[in-house]
């Protein structure tokens, strides 16, 4: 992502309690439904950048830089309400899923997968229906 | 806690991407409001037993054992599902908070900070209510 200079100094971003890798680990929320989107990571510059935009931008640690939520997809999540947990080292960030697909995978939510079973034999099962092929998300 | 030996050798628990400390990420969440109440962490053992108890047990990695969520409190999470994200490193539990309350602050949920202002100016407020004061939930 190429975006303009931000400032990443101002003092609410110091109450975050980064982790040892200037992270914090952040979970997208869905506004009304409630439903748990996806799990992410944030960086300093990617939480000023989502007050900033009102658009989720998250730090990306397989390809170690700031992604803008969608900006491939086009599956942005408009930030309505950003909250900090008690610890000061979670953020819970309610959005509006644009086109209702949060998931690589064409779901709606990354949690697709169910535990079914007993701890001695369980499996996960993916229950939830793919909305949109993968390939005809990516296409860009 | 101590507690009988378990099985953290079955294969359903091979599926999930430990991270480099052998933990991964827990969004607990309760049915019915969909409310996010906590974040925290599970090894392997404390999701078998998790399984194991229909319970939430996870890992305190500021203690460095197995916490068994409510064992001081009473605030037990009686776990109704557990699910799993795309990349298989994040883990979702549905459950039912007794007595309604999470947070060790006496809320019912944890992420009770809310961020008011503009990238430039902006602060967490607290804003959700005290539902019991600490001291009365610590004294055992």
């Amino acid at each position: 992502m190429t975006a303009p200079a931000i400032n990443t100094r101002a003092k609410w971003l110091n109450k975050v309690k980064w982790d040892e890798h200037g992270l914090v680990p952040v979970i997208a929320q869905e506004v009304g439904s409630n439903d748990v989107l996806m799990f992410a990571w944030m960086n300093r510059e990617a939480l000023a950048r989502t007050v900033e935009l009102g658009e989720a931008v998250y730090w990306s640690r397989s390809r170690k830089k700031l992604w803008h939520k969608g900006e491939e997809s086009g599956h942005v999540q408009k930030v309505r309400e950003i909250r900090l947990d008690c610890d000061e080292d979670v953020i819970l960030l309610k959005i509006e899923q644009v086109d209702n697909i949060a998931c690589h995978t064409g779901r709606h939510s990354c949690f697709f997968q169910k535990f079914e079973g007993t701890a001695k034999s369980g499996e996960w099962q993916a229950v939830d229906p793919v909305l949109k092929d993968p390939e005809q998300i990516y296409t860009k």
